[in-house]
Parts: structure tokens; sequence; C-alpha cells
């Protein structure tokens, strides 16, 4: 399995960029803005992986819902899928709970889909295939 | 900055293992137990990083106390630095309140360090360094 990103809830993002810049020397080499999720992406390199920054753009979107619950931290895995579609039906048939009921358009050039994280020990797990 | 791990807390590790064979197909390819944690670590390869299941050995570990608070799910990022004491010094100049005073040793042959999670929105952060 490879590990294409890490998603980050942040409250204040103007605090995140100041803490990349300071513990690590870091710029985000990419900003994007996701309208269907509600959320603003800034993507840091870190080595054969990614971190990416989610900023909530409204008071309804996913990561406003996670940081009124949880507050700021880590949101979810992103693990690369060569196949999206067989992916999503070998878990569905493996008993997992898909949310939004399959792939859809993500950040960065990838359709995704991610398991329900009560099926995945508490931690959110999404696919990303980029879009050929 | 290179992601060298990502720790996750798991509370029920037979469940834990399981998921990461149905998702990925993947099994551990080491386990140690780190007994000044109080912490079990099973390691899997995720490309270019890696994954830590990190299971509590007993009650008062800092595992088991992040449980408790949280429940299981992604519990730190670890960088790799190039000189440990360095990035320790530069980040306690810089105003960032380090874990235990400093540099200790931790899983996988490694000399580690946190960083308090209220001075890095929200993300536990480890640097680590392989003990020459």
């Amino acid at each position: 399995m490879i590990l294409e990103h890490i998603g980050i809830a942040v409250s204040d993002i103007e605090t995140s960029l100041k803490h990349f810049r300071t513990l690590f020397g870091a710029e985000p080499y990419k900003t994007e803005e996701v309208a269907s999720e509600g959320v603003r992406t800034y993507f840091f390199d870190a080595g054969g992986t990614k971190i990416e920054l989610l900023e909530s753009l409204h008071p309804s979107s996913p990561i406003a819902r996670f940081l009124e619950k949880r507050g700021p931290g880590l949101h979810h895995l992103a693990f690369s899928s060569d196949n999206l579609e067989a992916d999503c039906q070998r878990l569905t048939d493996a008993g997992y709970r898909i949310l939004n009921d399959g792939p859809k358009r993500g950040a960065d050039g990838k359709d995704i889909f991610f398991v329900h994280p009560s099926d995945t020990a508490g931690v959110l797990t999404e696919f990303c295939m980029a879009v050929r």
C-alpha cells in the first residue's frame, strides 16, 4: 500500500502555515479550492508522500463539523488505488461502509472514496486514483 | 521534510491487523515492544513512509491515556531529523514545548523527541533520527 497523503484539519490556516515554516522550513507547493467539499487545501511535499492541510470554507462543510467535534488535528489517511471502482466494490463486498455511495471527484486531479472510520478502527481512510 | 512514519493508536490490535489485511492485503514487517513507553509497535510499509500501530501494554501508558481521551485513531506524525539535538534546541528557542525534556530512545532503532500538540495546531509531532 502506498500512502498518497495525510489530511490535517486546521482551524487557523495562518497559524498552521507558520508551524510548517518554523518546524520544517516548508511552504505549500500548491493550494486548491474544492468547492464540493467546502475546503481549501494546501499541499506540502513530505518525501514519498504529501501533507494536505484542510481549511473549511463554510460552517456546514465536513471539515467544519470535524473541527467542532474533535478540534484541529490529523483527519485522514489516503492510499493510492490502481482501480478505484474495483477497490470500492471489493470493500463493499467485505462489509465496509463507503461514504457518499462511492467514488467522486476530489482534490489534486483525483477521484476518491472514503471508508467509514467506524469500520477502520477510527482512522478515516481514503482511496484515491489520478483521473486519466 | 520527510515523513518517517505515522503513529496510529489501536484499542484492539487483532481488529486493526484484520483491517490492514482486508483493506490493503498488508502484513506488518516488524513488531517491537518499547518498554519505556508501555507499547508494542507494528510496522507496515506504506511506500516512502511507514505506518506504526501502537498497542498499549498497560493502563497508565501514554497510548492508554490517549485512547481513554480520544478513542482509537491517528496519533502522531514523525519526521526525519539529521541532527536531533540541534532541531530540539532550535524549536525550544522558537518557543515550542518539547515533551520529556528532550530526545530519548524510541522504537525502530531511533532517538526521538515530541513537540507538544498544543504548540503544533493539534498534531502531535515527533522528530526522529537513526541511532548511529
